[in-house]
């Protein structure tokens, strides 16, 4: 199956984090591919894909990276597609890649998620691919769902833990 | 014309940088509505705005707030649409709305810009429409030529300055 | 016994932070009740909650939020009860959620407690039942003079360790 | 009239700020009182103020202070009332405001509004005296839905701008 | 011996960072005493013993706080002795305390140290003390020339660790 | 009369702000010195006058930088006596001098002021000086009383202006 | 002349700050270009522009670049040139600039000046050029001779204000 | 070998870190020495070190430093040899070091790197190098495409990873 949203990141040690996407992907049944690439390591590579990428039918680019995180910009100069940009927390906590995503200049934008946030920028993806893809809407409106429901059960056992708290006779504690 | 991009700001105040969303989705003759709505004086406004946005046609969100900006959370948090946010440097220089805004928790995803990056929020919502919209990638394409133009035509003014600082005899400086 | 004071949380991961209120306003036997809700993810419950509040007979809010720590701010947007937040060091330290917390616009205020402050939250909830209940006032001043026997306690000891620095000889030790 | 809420800040040149303060509790018809005293230049004159508070009468205690703002913090640690800060931004922004006065310690609660918030102090003294005090709570409530009103407003006459927008030819734009 | 150093800190639990500082003194021979004083849990302590430091022979004060550290800044303002503030790294790794310690107004000093420079502070106040007391003058000087000799002996094992580096022949490593 | 204090500039634009220290020094007596020596523009000089400074008479010395501020330290590596450092606020408002003049070392104490507080420099010099001369000691419990008499004078027109607020009817004001 | 010395700004709008290292290798005879070129407008031309300077002669490039500063980093992945970035305030303070252009990965160096510090880089390249090019060499340091000439007439000039401090009779200001 | 590089560091402790630029260097074939040397524990010995280094045949030296970071500032202002300024994370994540050594005043450069950037420095020593050493830059170009290799290899293995996400059926996992 043609891969039609494409997860970058600056090294292999990034998975961890990254493969947050690739699994959301996966339950949304969105095919997808997965490429280190680096700005700074293997920059015509990076070029090369951020051209070809529309021609091969991807449609929506995922770039994870750290520190001077210039992947997720350098690749939006070279595409017309949406890119999203996922600061990953390898020094400063994040804070260094937050500000080289996020501070893109007039004209090349990058969406950029929360400090390892790959999870949400999968989720971002489907949204802007469900916009012409109802089969893929419906399943992303079915997970928004589930979602909810284990909120809703987490908060029924904090009910009891409150439970727990109240028989107790307060005005004994003191 | 029905809007396909909803343009949402905290306060009228913010107009004067919300509108370079607005300018760039006119130029490329991108239907938009303009509302001013907020998170925290006017929810239950937001929350209807959200919930009702996609039935209506729009397709894409920009919100842009300032502070504790969490006006494009709180939407993304009501629809299904991709949400694109804006920090506003109205304190701190724009810090806490970036957090606010970029910081969000693993499922509701907001497409964060720089602070003030209201211009990015449209072209990224351009890129995002244009998938599925043959003649906006066509307009838009056409939108990157020009800009390359302009900083190449920029360079060529500033080989001339560059003249003027050879010219004098350097040794002659010291 | 119907809870006055209601403390909510975004997760209930943020439990081991949250329950030191809920241990303190058992403490001054407060009734209180705990629930998870989460304003990107359960919006519509964060909302009944701080509609129906007041009603239900509740007078002060405490909510714990991480990261853009929207809880708060959205809570105290659509009640008129004193909303205490309580920012939580999930990412950054707790920075982002600070910022999230504390820059609240004009006109709709978050009583912001330190980061990870649940007890302080608690206690700044049993200060303002006290303004109206003078059993809890006393309550309150006993605890805190019991406090303050702790520290003078530790400062006694403090001076035993002291003693211990003083009898070696110093003018030796060099 | 016996003052209910005091207004205290370290320095007169700290007026324009905590003015606002005491505007919006004029609004409200709340009794109160303006001091200048310092955590540092008067210590004796702030112990004695925040011993004598509550035997004065005074409900809810303000205190705005930028820098090293220790001002809420010691008045907090010597009474029992509800203390509410407003860090300053006399230097850094008032990042060091809000670090010093937020970041108190387990036992001693500052509820901290933004920087410069003291319109936003006035509203939660308002929000706690209303807990006991039913027809504050309307004149409260009835200023909510004036200033909801005004937003609906502004938003009318930010469609109007839109429409500006919008009767241009977009086609022709570009 | 009457101690002429006052070392103080917020809470016991600060004693190993603070230790430093007692450890210093005791190698200068300088009496010293060591208290637990919190500005916002026995104010009324500090109080006490920042007006009587002087007149029970104390020549210099160190005051170790964390978090809104207010407890140097408190305690200069009731003395004219000189006051040593080190911030501690118990939240935000001490930025926090840094500001709150560092940012004073003008009129009331607190010289403050580096995060955690508990040592520090002790040889500022050995250094204070020396320019009316030749003995401790001589003592601090030999104590300076003990610590070069350490840093030119590192340097020797350092140049053995070197040479190791130097004979593989560099030319093959490649 | 010989200089007892030194107050050293990085460079003469820094004067505006280093001349506080000069008045206060001014006010209280003290003979000082001032001079613009700079740690990395002329390194030598620097060396010179720490070394010498002791030799000469001078007993404290007050040194302020911005930006890469290394000033302080430096000096203080080179003389027994206790060095002062004042942050300048010249590039990003004093927060990188801030760091650059308090994180010293364990051995090399820079007593450290807020950003641009000179002023506070010179009346910490002062309290050091005060500690073995008794004459100083009284005229700077003299100032310290007339600091306070300024408050008390301040206060009371505040009072005046509060006057103002309540004769106004504040049911009116709604 | 064949320039050695690439000076690259993301902008025309840079000039203000990047003429001032023109200027100084003006001042030092070395044959220098200006070029505006953008790691995010023109991608591919930064990219002829890195592969082929060292070809063309250059020696030394000197970036530019604000807010995600992705320009130097870009270039010293595509040359063995020694690169210098120079972090622009051009939001944020230039914390943006400095972090993305700083926080490079492993193996691909950036050598990053002040934020705004042009003149550094400048001055930097000319050393390094220097060390193959002794009548550059012995012109530099001449220059640093001079430099030293002006700060010691700087500070003879501070001898004499500081004159006027001391000859009014201190004794007689308090 | 007579070194060219000199490694200086300001403790041992920080061998680890600075470590990797001597292992580059070795990989390299460039002599070098490696120096323990404290701008604040020794001052005389960096003077001396500084003042003598080009004569002893060194032509850049790399200095790495935590917290009040001034050793390559204060090298710098006593050379004329370009230096590298390596910011270890001994203390706020190295964010204070990094500002005390990039934030230099013009005139006096410091090639700043990553915060705990050592091999960089090493990399960027070498690019310097080789400028005037032909054999050198034959080296260093071998090394540069090693490491493309690495990344190529790398990404090969992640598109066998990618593989398993996907021969799963997607639909079944919703």
């Amino acid at each position: 199956m043609t891969p039609i949203v494409s997860i970058i990141m600056g090294s292999t040690s990034d998975l961890p984090v990254m493969k947050k996407a690739a699994d959301f992907l996966n339950n949304m049944a969105v095919p997808f591919e997965m490429l280190a690439l680096s700005a700074h390591r293997t920059p015509e590579e990076v070029a090369d894909f951020a051209r070809g990428a529309k021609g091969r039918g991807v449609k929506v680019i995922i770039a994870g990276a750290g520190m001077a995180a210039a992947l997720p910009g350098v690749i939006s100069a070279l595409t017309p597609l949406p890119v999203i940009g996922v600061p990953l927390s390898a020094t400063l906590q994040g804070r260094d890649a937050l500000l080289s995503i996020a501070q893109m200049p007039p004209g090349i934008p990058v969406a950029t998620t929360a400090i390892d946030g790959a999870m949400n920028a999968a989720v971002l993806a489907v949204r802007i691919l469900a916009l012409a893809d109802g089969k893929l809407a419906a399943r992303y409106d079915g997970w928004v769902s589930t979602l909810r429901q284990k909120i809703v059960k987490a908060n029924a056992e904090l009910d009891r833990i409150d439970y727990e708290y109240k028989v107790s006779d307060p005005e004994a504690t003191f």
